[in-house]
């Protein structure tokens, strides 16, 4: 197909596409005269990809080249790639705030305790800290009486999602469920969430009202 | 205090500072001559207050004035304080995807089964269906099947959060405790996942190695 056509079949723009094109984000098309490229499904797909990570993730131009990057990677044993992919949509590291100390050994107590088999320099062992250092700065230390709790849940997503994607692994696209069930499924659990609180607090202090 | 002991005490360079006082996020100090101004403990809490919703939330200086004003608006029952935080706190929305139609039914269905009270108009309501539209577009249509288990993961993370935020409610502190929790919590959440989804893979494929 023509970009016009790959421009309507997804929904973005000519001048976008051609900027994914000149970032590295989406291979170039097919050159059939040296004005006119023509463009496959396999385009169409990538694109679509490049804007759910963008537009539901959150995700940053660089971001979504270094998760293309692991995408494109040769394969490579599950286990391995959910790491890769992990590194490559951690969200850039704030400056660490005050009590991140002690933050850290709440989060490495945490994850003693569950017995979780991941490594200290994970990057959401940092990130877990920050925000656990962030809310003490904040007066909100108690919030971590909540952390056993969030982890039960998380536990059992996890293994939901490790299911999921293990029905998914057709190798070549074992990568891109793994990213895509990451990064939109944030987004999936933070809207439920936020669901859950209106009718949590409907229940608990209106006897009904919806908002 | 002076302005550059509230730059130690918070970590915030005071050209940064200055920049949140003109972008109307921190209150002016009050003005002992003409060059020079006072700050007290309560624009350490402030300042530490943006830093957390940008830093650990994501939130851009635009999202964090709109949470700032729900913050400082008068009190309100914790029903309508809870709705107007989610209001000020609702990511911006991306274009609507193919097949919206269809997953803004699938999140009709949900809550309708689930029996949450939640409006109709409620942003996560919408956050949702373009989410699940996302996975649909990208071939993922049956991450769908794992909505049930987020669900009961979330009511349940839901119903420990309202406990929380209930025993903070001092009315001046409640909506502070409100958008911390939801947007502190979801980075919370997020970073457990992905400790969960390494130990759960760990388990699954790799016997124990960690990454």
């Amino acid at each position: 197909m023509r970009i016009g056509e790959l421009s309507r079949a997804t929904g973005v723009a000519i001048p976008t596409i051609k900027y994914y094109v000149r970032e590295g984000l989406l291979p170039a098309g097919r050159l059939t005269s040296p004005n006119q490229a023509r463009y496959d499904d396999g385009h169409v797909r990538r694109l679509r990809l490049i804007r759910g990570l963008m537009d539901v993730g959150g995700l940053s131009v660089a971001a979504v080249r270094e998760v293309l990057a692991a995408v494109d990677a040769p394969e490579e044993p599950v286990h391995k790639v959910l790491g890769a992919a992990q590194e490559a949509i951690a969200p850039p590291q704030a400056a660490a705030p005050d009590g991140i100390e002690e933050a850290r050994r709440t989060v490495e107590g945490l994850i003693r305790r569950r017995g979780w088999r991941v490594a200290p320099q994970n990057p959401s062992v940092e990130a877990l800290a920050v925000a656990l250092a962030t809310l003490q700065g904040l007066g909100h230390g108690d919030f971590e009486e909540l952390l056993e709790g969030y982890a039960d849940a998380c536990e059992r997503v996890a293994d939901a999602d490790l299911a999921w994607v293990g029905r998914n692994a057709e190798v070549d696209r074992l990568v891109e469920s793994v990213v895509v069930g990451t990064v939109v499924g944030d987004a999936v659990l933070s809207a439920l969430r936020r669901l859950a609180h209106v009718d949590a607090s409907a229940r608990r202090y209106e006897g009904g009202e919806t908002v």
